[in-house]
């Protein structure tokens, strides 16, 4: 499933915490604030709780590198919740950074607290500083990281803690912290954007008719679903083919939920992604994918790494491969499809076009297979999430 | 879905109500009776309740023909259950039967009382003699029906009590009843066998590889299901190219449930439907779908009609079509699928045999939409099941 869109922002601070919490509560909290960062874009979702010293037994938070759960007493005691902090995407403060700003600007000290991340802290100075050093400079005792970083320009923040003396545990909630940023943390270790494969069909696996027609093969509800994934990547992508036969916009244009249109509250910004065709054919000047916006680039290749590798230099995560068959084959057949969105709707086309075409296989045991995340009704049709089986990292 | 299996009986009376039951609750409860009855096989399922006499006010419960609901304060007031039947198949009584018997063997007398009946009482002697006077003859008052008997030859019922001064009304719970006679219903309706349509597919609509190879698309979580289903209908059919590339022996092999074997319980004897082959190639003598039981036809022919009339003559009410994908075309070609069962596996197969072949269809807008019943996930694999959309009866 696509990363979660990002909350709306009121002038309320919806993100105060006045209950104590234990580090297994402050890191489902962190989790919880890196979710209200941005899907898209280049960098990871990131969260970042800060807690009181345990003051009861302070020395005896000693790391414990690789413990994959903060277990013992002195681990689950609640303790008050001094500052949270959280990634609203590039070119702003990192989680810590934001964490750490709102404690000094609010006048509370920091030193000998416990910072619960829910990333590595990077240990490089890009878009901001490094935030390591930061968490070091500010006199934080303590770092509880769920994820480490596999980002090798980033990474080796909790060594540099470390060896400045800063307990560091890492591993707290690691398969909640894996999949919240695992389009992220997929991206950065293949070193490719994460590709999701989305289909149309009927249930004999037509995405058109004999005709080329496709519109509309899926209802309303799968339409609109569509289109709100559309918000959370960077990239969407077709063929000329598909440009061809459609024309069509690749906007993204979620629907407005419900109670947040009127009432003067204006309709927020949706984020659009950059719009893709690959292909040797001409983009028509007059096409509608040029959009207004230059988030439009057209790629003359049939080559996928080279398609990919052009947009990972464009900082592009997560690109939607929109179809149509032929492009889609092409991706499967690289084994580049990390996820596959099979929206299914109860119809039976007969003679139509395929989902995919030959993918080299001849047996049944030769078929690609994918492991089911989701299944969820959208109206009359079924949306069917379906991860790549791949050895674990 | 499939209509439910019969329950397991045991020597315990399971049905005992001691508790008054208003008119709906005891047509619920009716509904419940009539589930215990097979799901195959040419009768209904059929449930009754008969209710003591509304002492109270035993002259206002005159008829309300063509009532949907049984309103009223005299309706609703609760009544004690006198007697209840359900009907268990072909050659067993009828539910109303059942229950004028288990009253009249427990000394219970029904003068007076209210019969509440899943479905018309029959008027015609066919196996047993006809229901609707054997109310009368026990002097029943009134007659509380769900769903009226579209069969021409059993029907007439409601008329032949009211006409002999009983107190009949129609049409509560009807939507429940409906459905619960849903298969048996569109049968007699339609006067031929309720077809469901079964496909196993990959995500994009292959129901073999290349090779023909199919085994297996779908996951052991959706081969049980499909067992289950088996054990509900009266006939399978598969093409003689079905036969001639799996050899199947087309047996219902439900998962026994849990907790029901052992403790010397013996495994319930599972209903084996008849095993139909259709296609003028022939059958071998070695062929497995043969079988030991006799319970194996061949059909020579190509006309789905004639297929259909055959299976009709031979008491078929409910026919599985379970490929290949020649005759699933056929079958939709010729607008006779009221159901499919579409298992779908998170898998690509790519150049495979597809689950239909061409239906005459050239745009988008000739093809054949269902209605989605349900979607259901079956471990890796999604059921989708769709009804026909047609215009109601
Ligand atoms: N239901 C759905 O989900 C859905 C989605 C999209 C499209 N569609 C339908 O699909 C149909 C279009 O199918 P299509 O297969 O022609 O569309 P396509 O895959 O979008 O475009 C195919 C074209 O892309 C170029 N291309 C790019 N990479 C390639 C590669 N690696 N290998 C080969 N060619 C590559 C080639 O054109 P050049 O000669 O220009 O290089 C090729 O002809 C339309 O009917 C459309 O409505 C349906
Ligand atoms: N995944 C699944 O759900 C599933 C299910 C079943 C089969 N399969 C696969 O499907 C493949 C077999 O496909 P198939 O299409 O050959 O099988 P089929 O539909 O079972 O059989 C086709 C044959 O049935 C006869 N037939 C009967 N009625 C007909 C009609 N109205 N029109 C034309 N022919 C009619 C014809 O043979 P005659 O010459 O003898 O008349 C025809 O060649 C196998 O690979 C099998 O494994 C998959």
């Amino acid at each position: 499933m696509p990363r979660s869109a990002s909350a709306p922002t009121t002038g309320r601070d919806r993100h105060s915490v006045d209950a104590p919490l234990t580090l297994d509560e402050a890191m489902a909290h962190a989790l919880d604030l890196a979710r209200r960062g941005p899907a898209h874009g280049p960098n990871p979702q990131v969260g970042c709780v800060i807690l009181a010293a345990d003051t009861a037994d302070a020395t005896r938070t000693a790391g414990t590198p690789g413990a994959t759960s903060a277990g013992g007493a002195e681990a689950s005691r609640p303790r008050r919740v001094l500052a949270v902090g959280w990634h609203r995407g590039a070119g702003t403060p990192h989680a810590e950074a934001d964490a750490l700003a709102r404690a000094s600007a609010s006048g509370v000290d920091v030193r000998g607290a416990t910072a619960v991340v829910t990333l590595e802290p990077c240990n490089h100075t890009g878009r901001t500083g490094p935030c390591a050093q930061a968490l070091l400079d500010a006199g934080v005792a303590e770092v509880v990281v769920s994820v480490g970083d596999p980002n090798p320009v980033a990474s080796g923040g909790m060594g540099h803690l470390r060896s400045h003396g800063v307990a560091v545990r890492t591993g707290l909630l690691a398969d909640e912290g894996e999949e919240l940023l695992r389009v992220w943390l997929t991206s950065v270790r293949a070193g490719r954007p994460f590709v999701t494969l989305k289909t149309a069909t009927s249930l004999d696996g037509c995405v058109a008719a004999a005709d080329g027609s496709s519109r509309w093969i899926t209802g309303p509800q799968s339409r609109a679903h569509a289109h709100t994934v559309r918000a959370t990547v960077d990239a969407i992508l077709v063929g000329t083919g598909t440009l061809l036969a459609d024309d069509p916009t690749l906007t993204a244009r979620p629907p407005v939920p419900e109670g947040e249109v009127g009432d003067g509250v204006p309709e927020p910004a949706v984020h659009q992604p950059l719009r893709v065709v690959v292909g040797e054919r001409a983009v028509a000047d007059d096409a509608r994918v040029r959009g207004g916006d230059g988030r439009f680039v057209h790629l003359a290749t049939h080559d996928v790494h080279e398609v990919l590798a052009r947009l990972a230099a464009l900082e592009v995560r997560h690109v939607l491969v929109e179809g149509g068959p032929t492009v889609a084959t092409a991706f499967v057949t690289a084994g580049v499809v990390d996820e596959i969105h099979s929206y299914v709707a109860p119809v039976l086309v007969g003679d139509g076009r395929r989902a995919v075409g030959a993918l080299g296989g001849q047996s049944i045991d030769d078929a690609v297979r994918w492991s089911t995340s989701t299944v969820e009704r959208l109206g009359e049709d079924v949306l069917l999430v379906a991860r790549a089986v791949r050895p674990p990292p």
